[in-house]
């Protein structure tokens, strides 16, 4: 599959409401546990998903687009949700994402991005050149990949639960 | 976190919906395509959820609470949908998996089941006695597996698209 502004957007536009039917209202035993160690709960994850939208793809595509000279990125700061959602309920999260998703998404959309434009280059702090296309295909797979692993944390709450079954449940074992 | 119906119920009544809001209306780009050879894409998925619930997780609990004397399971056809998916659209079969999921809980809630029904035992056809309790957090971790399967399909239809952020992205490597 090849990239599209239009099928990015698809899964960009609904993410915040497949978090909302997972954790609005759920327990907090499902929502604030995680996998051991340093690991993120989906109530951290949310914190990231808010953070991400702040300071990285947005304001990275901004910098893409930008008729500025020195087209390097920020680097993202992944462990700003533990200081950031400080005092905030799951459902204040959940409710800021959604917020600041739709902004961005509208934002998006006023660019009215050619295909030229989705070949404009920034640098990575780490990877070096990449192009405003990579940034926009890993933002939609980076919500895919915290869906993945808000269901992989919650799953693994189980672990002790589901007796031999373990053996048919990758999600177990990742 | 010890088994209890109550917050096992509270994953399994939602599904329903985490699979309409992730999936209906969306390009068949997406929810046709899968991770290459006989894997299943989100479209199979929701068959099998489907056949999961008129063939395995009740059923199986009304044999562990029935009174027979033989109380093995029937086995699982992990490859039914293939039949019985034919000619229906997606929307279809998320209504239809909403409709026999809904039945099933309120059959499971009518069991008004105790703790000691919950340590009833059935013999799985693979793995010998496992008990009622065991039977139902799979259920649970069973749908967390497949919504962390369909996000990680939909991810690698991207997986080109990505650039070197592939490095960072854990669900395209699974």
């Amino acid at each position: 599959m090849i990239f599209s502004l239009d099928k990015a957007i698809e899964l960009l536009e609904r993410t915040p409401d497949v978090l909302n039917t997972m954790l609005l209202g759920l327990s907090a035993d499902w929502t604030s546990a995680n996998e051991g160690g340093d690991t993120w709960s989906p109530y951290d994850v949310i914190g990231h998903l808010i953070h991400g939208e702040q300071t990285d793809w947005l304001p990275r595509a901004e910098i893409i687009l930008s008729e500025s000279v020195d087209k390097t990125f920020r680097p993202f700061d992944r462990f700003a949700q533990f200081e950031d959602s400080k005092s905030k309920s799951l459902a204040q999260l959940l409710d800021e994402f959604a917020d600041v998703r739709s902004r961005n998404l509208e934002r998006l959309r006023a660019f009215n991005l050619t295909d030229s434009d989705l070949g404009k280059k920034g640098i990575h702090p780490v990877f070096g050149e990449v192009t405003l296309s990579q940034l926009l295909a890993t933002w939609a797979v980076h919500d895919l990949n915290h869906i993945a692993q808000i269901s992989r944390v919650m799953a693994k709450q189980y672990k002790n639960e589901v007796g031999p079954w373990i053996e048919y449940l990758r999600i177990l074992k990742a």
